[in-house]
Order: structure tokens, then sequence, then C-alpha cells
């Protein structure tokens, strides 16, 4: 049987997601800062340890994404292609290097979702916007004083926005997301109070990449509560900064850093 | 950590779904017809057999489903509680035992998804519309005669679309769909070119339920094709009949069937 | 050239909505109250007078619909045919008459925004869900102690969210939408600065209808604002009750009340 | 009472649309194609007569656009600023001068349908996606041999889609859509069987605009057939050609070339 995920067929075309790599252009808008470090700490999971340098920090990315396999069929059905996603990194430790780590994010579509499954991101759905540049008209340039609006809902309830005014080019695109990303893959045992089927510490990160001029600004960040949701808990007790930045990446697998974790 | 599937935190409470028992109250309309049992046997991986006896039957079915833990919470918020899904199923046999198991599946909502991960549905999302019977105005009563019309579409194409007659009170609600399901749970070895991480046979059913009395009548089936789908290949050669029921069931959990298949 | 509303053709087939008669099958779930006498006159333009008695009060409907044209061709393409929505309804005076007036809606389809055009409701997009009565499982029967809950979202923001619980069978269905409506259509002169091209009062009300047993219960109604909505400033001073009801109604035209207005 | 649209309340701030002027940043892709001259005209009711030369022109057009009022607050909620587009224009004739038309027009936000009204574009609800280029990754750039993918569809159905191919820089952005657009505004009289309340002829088009430098192209072009619409008689009988084009522009108002039409 063919596909990388289900359904599997013998041709394999009706997969969720055709098999990695997976490739992508995209436009980041990343709000940077620190909440208490305890509130992170907290939400990592054996045998992860907290970062040993600046521990509370808290990264919440939104994106916009064109994606697609090798076949690069997807950008011409656009709808196959395009997705919009907000996440939440923060940083952990495990055998004396340093990761990244997703905890929470929402995705607009099922294959994305897919992938997630596959890279250990814990994806939701929800309805994501951020304002895109354009060099026509009244959309900003990409150009100091430039603002960009971003937001986020899920379960028709509005969770993050944020507004990065552009202050200047930067050397990089922040640091909270800048390691290998450390995630977890569990999926529940099928019978009641039995273990996890499966339970990996996995590693991975971009197979290649390239950016353009990252810059820096100012954000003002909101968050809100919801029944389902513990975004909020993440509370901003320090702004470290905000960043634009246009990318393009492949994802062509990871590698298993732990079992039954 | 706390939480059914993901995300884990320490209260749960943002995981993308509850753990089981779960609930559904729902309306299921229920396309029978057979297909050539070369294509049905094309979809049962090993260790899965035909079924003995009319081996390329097949049901389309629609759903439209209020569902909650045991919390009921979900259902007084009900974007969290509602949601629709077509689903396709066949049956098999294993170990001497006969199995209905769900080959295409396509829902509206990330919850359900999220379900379909544990039990082993390959879910998709589409948009899903199904009749519904009203006791006022021009929708159908539950009655002979009745009408019911039922849509399946994803990624902006039509895929599936059915009309329902209803005839007379039927003994049952069909058979295609009438055994425990046997369900692949699979998730691809992280690392490219490595063996499948999960790769489990697992075997669920409802824990309990109730049904309405069922209908029997005649449908007219479509099926069109679509460059990431095989349904259509699904073609119908003989129909069987249709089916309109209204059920209510719990879900507790399954059991696995074998490992590493 | 043919079609009710735009686009018009020579065959009509591509119009945005059928003539009328327009047929309904929906539950209704209803929340009354009394705010500010004087924030439901500021929503009444000239010529329409508060109602002299209970001039505060106000009613936030949830609808769940089905409906069609006089080929009821919709109804086996349900998505051309269902429909929910949420609205907002006070009553008024002119010419010695009670009308009910629907000051705020948000529907979920366009060819109800359509048919609001034509009959003067103020519609808007919105996310609307409402709690199903069901025969089985979790979801609620129509019976003493059923809990019913329905949201509104636009715009990625939740603007309301009501619980109703069933106490009993009732007399009527509430009495603030109980009249026929009075309802402005307005289009602006396409010319900057120029008067209304269109100002029309006029009044409607279902050409037949039916409706089961209403039931009477209690409710919990909470508002939250929004910057482009006006919902939250009709606070809650004071409930009236909370209804559900199941109905089916014809709608086929209205009158002319008054021009230039 | 203020509210340049519906709803109107004492501060306007609730109204679906605010007033004009109103600002735009898109991309355009645009295929051009010509049918059968009598299928256009059979699209332009009086007084309008179809354009002297190359009566059977038609311009199959997508857009992704962000949008605003004078107060740019739009543009930092972007959910309220962006939408995209899928329209389809001919040319006519009135009053001896040559006016474009939007025959057929799907939109995906409210606020579009709304401005839309006014304008006389005869919008529906839509389901629109168009490639985007980008600096990095898989997405294309804006040059020799760039593909762009664009699709259509309403009610769960594709209805168009098209493949662009960039060949080289233009002079000019198609010449189908480049006249003041003439459009009918209509809405029928409340009571059955009267004439239209309002059935105008308004001209009208950007206030000012500006484009960057537009690209010719090769498309390939379909059109799909579906119960409630026309767009597939309009049969592609011989190309013209494609082009991409960014452009901002801004409206505000228009003029009456005709009442009672």
């Amino acid at each position: 049987m063919q596909g990388f995920l289900y359904p599997r067929t013998p041709s394999g075309r009706a997969a969720l997601v055709p098999p990695p790599p997976w490739h992508y252009s995209g436009d980041l808008l990343t709000v940077e800062y620190r909440t208490d470090p305890a509130k992170v700490a907290a939400l990592l999971p054996a045998p992860l340890n907290p970062a040993p340098e600046d521990p509370g920090a808290v990264a919440v990315i939104w994106a916009d994404w064109q994606s697609c396999s090798d076949s690069r069929a997807e950008l011409l059905d656009p709808v196959r292609s395009q997705y919009k996603e907000c996440f939440v990194v923060v940083r952990c430790e495990f055998g004396g290097r340093i990761y990244s780590r997703c905890v929470y994010i929402w995705v607009d579509k099922d294959f994305a979702i897919a992938r997630g499954l596959h890279q250990g991101y814990p994806k939701k759905l929800g309805s994501i916007h951020q304002t895109r540049p354009h060099p026509h008209g009244p959309a900003p340039r990409i150009e100091a004083g430039a603002r960009f609006g971003a937001t986020l809902a899920a379960a028709d309830r509005r969770l993050a926005e944020a507004v990065v005014e552009l202050v200047e080019p930067a050397q990089r695109n922040g640091f909270v997301n800048g390691h290998p990303m450390a995630h977890h893959r569990w999926l529940p045992g099928i019978e009641r109070g039995t273990p996890d089927a499966l339970a990996q510490l996995i590693a991975s990160g971009a197979a290649s990449g390239e950016a353009g001029q990252p810059w820096r600004g100012t954000a003002e960040l909101r968050l809100f509560e919801a029944p389902t949701e513990e975004l909020a808990d993440l509370t901003v007790e320090e702004p470290i900064g905000a960043y634009y930045c246009q990318v393009g990446a492949t994802w062509d697998g990871g590698s298993v850093l732990a079992e039954r974790v």
C-alpha cells in the first residue's frame, strides 16, 4: 500500500499529504517576549529541561505559507498549497543541546495538520490573518514605520492579536525559534488505561532554507482567554522584540531523540 | 503532563480532544452498493482479507453529529460539539471474524480529526451537507416518499452527492457498517526511509448505543473525480439500498489486533 | 432579462436567489430581555416611534433553517438550503400600529444575505451555532430541564452566547418578534454626497406559517464588545424569558409603508 | 442615523462598510478570450449595446486584495481587510462611450458584498485562490516562465480554474476591464408583481490608482457547469491573452447614467 499518511491505497494518490521533502515559501511575523520561566518549564515534559539562558522567552509567530511537495503540483491548485498558521515557541535543553519547541499551533488546512502529526507540531484548526506587504496602495511596504496586524481565532473566539511596527533591518529573525525543534509524537493506546502506543521525542529542522532581510520592530501583543486554550496563561511579562522576515525552506525528515517518553 | 491528545499541558485543558468516553447523537444517511470486489480488496492492507460474502459491498454514509465528552460541556458551546462527516465503509476478514473498515472519510471539525487519529479513521477535512428532517415547513418528515439530499466536497471540488427517497421502515440500517471496525493506525518514521513508527491494526466499536426506527429507501449516488481523491474509483456497479436512521452512541476505546502491520 | 436579484441573465438561472415565495423549516431559540428604552429608541429612524408599552424589550433569536423556493430543488442540494442566523429584534410604532424590527442580524450564507436585501434585514456574515434537539444520545430532547447553547461570532470574535434551559410548554414563542416587521431598505446614492438612491420603509411578515408547541425557559445571555459591532450596547437590564419553538413558514412579499425616509 | 450601509445607528460604527473612499492593494491575474458575441450581447440589458469592436471579448480576473477605508484601521485587523475575488468582465456601449461591465463575480467576505451592492457588482460568495509571487522558496517570482494557478468554487462546486504562465513585460494589463464600469443597481419591489424599487444604470471607476509593471503570458482556462451558475456558457472560442499585475487604487463614487432601466 502506498501513501505517506492515511488513507493508504495502491496508488497513494489519495494520501492526505505526499511524502517529504516539503517546500515552503512564506512570510513570518514574530513577537518575542518573556513570561514567568516556571510557565515555560511547566510545558516541557520529560526528558526535556528548561533552557539555561533566558528560560522564560516565548515567540508567537504568524506565518503565511505556500507549500508543496516535490511535484510542485499544489502550487497551481493553490487551495492545496496556501495556508496560514500561528504558533508559539519556547526553548528547552536535552542532551546538552538547546532546542526550540512548539507548544501551541493553529493552522487553517488539513494537509498542514497532517504534516504536523508527522513533525510533532500540536496543530489545531484556527482562523489566522496577517497583513501582507504590497508595493502599491494602502498595504504596507517593508520599510521603517510599516505596520502589520496579525490575529488568531479558534472555535469562534479570538485568541491573540498583535500589531508590529517595523523599525530597521536586523541581523536575525529573533532567537527563540532559531534552534532545531524537539517535539513529542504521542498517540494514546487504543485500549482505555493503557500507555501511549507511540511516545517519541524527535528532532527536526529545515533541510535547507534561505531568508530575506529580517526587519526588527516593536509589537503590541494581546492574548485572550478561552475555555479550551491555555495560551493566555503565557502572560507577557517583558517584551523582547518583533520581527518580519520572508523565507523559503525545505523540510525533509528528522531523527529520533528518545523513545517511550 | 495531562491531555489525551496534543497539546499536553499540566492541566490538560488545551488538549484538542478530551479523553473517551465520547458520546454522540446523530442522523445517518447510508447508501449501499456493489463495486468490483477487486477494488475493495485493493484497499485492504495485510493482514486483512476480503469478506467471504458480498466482497464488493460499499457503504457511503453521511452523518450529522452532536458529540461530547463526559462533561457534556461541548453541547452548550455547539461549535465544539457539532460536526458533519461523510465516510466510505467496506468489509473485511481477519482472524475468522468479519469487520467493517472505513477506507475514506471527510469531516468538518478538528476535534473530529483528532478522534479519527485515535480510532484509525483516515480523516480529511471536507464540506458535508445533508437534508435534515423537520416537523414543519418544506423540509421532509421521516415518512414514505421523503427525500433527503447529501453532498460532499473537499478542496473546493464536489466529490459525491446522493438523493435518498424513503420507502418504508426497515429491520436494520444496512449491513456494511454493521461490524466492529478494523482500522490501521500508522505514523511514518520521522527519519526518511525508515519504517513506520507506529503501525497497528486495532478494532473498536460503540461501547453502547441506541437507534431509532431505520427506514429503507432508494438512492441516486454520484461520485466525482478529483486529483487527490480515489473515491470515484469505487464505481457503482449495482445498487443495494439506502437507509435513514437516528442514533445515539458512546465510544470508549478498542483493542489491538496486530502490531507492526 | 430574468433574475429576481442579480446577476440578471436571459434565463435567470444564475440569480443569487430565486423569486419568492420562499419556504422555511427551522428551529428558533429566543432570549427576551429589557434594556434601557433610550437605547432602543436610538435605533429607530424616522418615521418610526418607540413602542408605547415595554419600549425597552429586546429579543435575541437564533435560528437554524432549511429554506427553498417553489421548486424545492435547494432541499436536495442542502448547501443551498441550510443556513443559520442570529438576529436582534425590537418593537416600534408607525401609523398607529406596532411593528417588530430587526436591528442587527448575522447569517452564514449568501442567499440569506440576498433575501435580507430584499426584506430589509441588515445582514452581515457570522458564524452561528445552536444546540439541536435529538431523540437519542447526549443531545437534549425537547423537555423540561433540556439545555440548549447558542453562540454568535463575526470577524473572528465572539459577539454573543446564550444557554437556555426549558421549563414548560408555553402559550406563545415570546412577544418581541410577534408583529409584522417594519424595515428600511436603503441604498446610498452612487455619487458622493448625494441622498440615498433608495430609502423605503416597508412592512412584511409570513404569508403563512405553522408552529410546534413553544417551550418557555430561562436564559443566561452574554454580549461581547467588538470594534465594528454595537450589539453589546443593548445591555441586559432585566431578563424577560426564553423560548424554544420549531416552525414552518412561507414569505411572499410585503408592502411599502413610506418612501424617501 | 449614521452608517453608510446597513445597519444604521446613531454612531454608524456597526455599519457593514464605512463610507468611501475605499483604498485597495492587490494582485490581479487576468485571462482574456473571445466567446460567441451573441452570448455577451445576451448579458447586456437595455439601454446597453454591444461594444462595436471585438464584442465577444471576455476577461476572467482573479484578485487578491487588501482594502480599507480612510481610517486604515482594517489593515491592522486583516480579517476585515483581506479578501479574494474572481470576476467576469465584458464590454458594452452606452451613449457613444465604451464601458466595461462585470457580469459575474464571487468574493469571500461580506464587506466586499456590501461594496458590490453600492457599486453594482453582482457579488456572490465563493472560495477563491490564486498563487502569490514570493521572493524565496518554491512559489514563483514575477519573471518569464513563472506559473500562477487560480481557482473559483461556490456552493461546494468548482466553477473555474486557470493556469497562467508569464512570458514578458507588457504595455498594459489587458483591455476588457480597461474602461469605466457600467453597472445596474437593481432592487425588486417589495410587493409581488411590482416593478423594481431601484433600477439605475451607474458608471464608476477608480478615482486614482497606480500599477506595477504588467506581465503578459499564456493561459489555460477551464469553466465548469453548476446548477445555479451560467459562467460555463461563456465558452472559450479563442484565447486572447493573460496578464499579471499588481495595483493600488482608490474608489470614491460614481455617477448615474440612467434611471428606471
